[in-house]
């Protein structure tokens, strides 16, 4: 690579991604996880959780304008967001650009993320002490437990489902989830790859569709994350990410994104024909 | 990667992509480039041109789905197809598919290309003895040069501009295409990538705008490409992949894709922002 510092994850045992180092920023080990945050040569600067590429600067804006903007325009008037996770601060950032929002409640688990994100991640973390924002470092299953808030929108911005992540991707979680949603609630979960983790995507939706009259699944092109194309599950109490989607609203809304646009929308629903065999059957028409 | 033998493409000096090999099955050097066969453990069978993954067994159905049947099912009545390229014989297995097709011709260069692929890749190279195939080996650029054919669609299905291929992104091979095309013509080309590979796909851009009055840009999600999203670029004399696409031939042809259906052709046409900022200006309404 003509450096002498890499990193190099591994989905499996048989195909690996190197990226060449600059430097390292920042590394520490949580009571959860390893926390990384290097900067690279093509990339800009990568956080890595447990050695797997979480974000960089180069294409984190494609994950999180996919994962704020496609449930916030499809809900009528989104006031209150819950964020599951999201340490790096990309998602908060993205969702506190909706005007209509007016709380946004973030739950991370792992202050080490949030505090080492502040200081190297300045362009994610950037709106984390937005007024409206409320930061709250514990663990985000106990909270949607334990909590008498409602919420219009929850984003569940998680890690794959090992380690701390694991219960995110269980029916428990999902029912506490549904319980503080209002009713016109949506959901929103990083929900893997048909390709690389379809056993965990088909395993998510299998619980979604128990406890959500409308599930949907949709596709993102993230550049660092092993094969390109990952998914969100969407999951809500009434709105239809399509039938209910007023693409007016987004143009109405004056905000320019880097990746979603209203044809975005639309398109990242539109399902490859071998993910429709894999999961279509849990998906609501 | 507990493997003693991988292949290993690099994007770039800082961007790498590495695939545990259990065996090689050929090993060439042609007139035009290495040509190289390996049996990887999680992709199959996979092709690489000068150390570049071509394609693997496991996500070909990808990369051969989007670049024959969109502009199949695009044009009113696709009698005569050309392929430029396409050695492994993936493109061809596809267009022979369509019934309305009565001739198919096929221009590769590299004869090492198709008979490595005959021995080792029969599930793409089953279709190359096709009674409508016209197998050629010669060189592409001089065959738009001289034929007095007319096709209804040419599929430019080429490696990336340099070695063999780099004519094959030039001004005068595409007047020569034009030249070539029926009336209701549509050319499809191999597009390059708007994250890694901008400039070859602008330029490819400007070139056919200037000849062909219908330009667009599809989306694909190829699992051994760099970044994972790789575009098609389709040009034409007149047919327009969304206005005058009907989708209920789709339906009515009988044909099961493992990628491509009504839904994706639509999407695939949903350009990300950054992709629309950096290629918009080239394609028509």
């Amino acid at each position: 690579m003509g450096k002498k510092l890499f990193v190099e994850e591994f989905q499996g045992l048989d195909f690996s991604m190197k990226y060449g180092v600059e430097k390292t920023l920042f590394c520490g080990q949580s009571d959860f996880q390893s926390v990384d945050i290097v900067e690279t040569k093509t990339f800009g600067k990568m956080l890595l959780n447990d050695g797997l590429v979480m974000v960089t600067e180069r294409d984190e804006f494609v994950y999180h304008d996919m994962i704020a903007h496609v449930p916030l325009f499809t809900h009528p008037c989104p006031r209150k967001v819950l964020i599951i996770g999201g340490g790096d601060g990309g998602t908060a950032r993205e969702v506190l650009r909706h005007d209509v929002v007016e709380k946004c409640v973030m739950v991370e688990i792992d202050a080490m993320v949030v505090e080492a994100s502040r200081t190297h991640l300045p362009s994610m973390s950037c709106s984390l002490d937005h007024p409206k924002l409320e930061l709250r470092i514990e663990d985000g299953i106990k909270y949607v437990e334990e909590t008498d808030e409602v919420f219009d929108v929850v984003l569940v911005d998680s890690t794959d489902p090992i380690g701390p992540a694991a219960p995110l991707f269980g029916s428990a979680f999902y029912q506490n989830v549904y319980r503080c949603l209002a009713e016109t609630g949506i959901v929103v979960a990083q929900g893997e790859s048909s390709h690389y983790e379809k056993k965990s995507q088909e395993k998510l939706l299998s619980i979604v569709s128990e406890i959500f009259p409308v599930r949907a699944l949709y596709n993102y092109h993230n550049l660092t994350y092993p094969g390109g194309m990952w998914s969100f599950a969407l999951a809500s109490k009434g709105p239809h990410p399509l039938k209910d989607f007023d693409s007016s609203k987004v143009s109405a809304s004056r905000l320019n994104f880097r990746y979603y646009n209203e044809a975005v929308h639309w398109g990242a629903f539109a399902l490859p024909s071998f993910q429709k065999d894999l999961v279509g059957g849990y998906l609501s028409p």
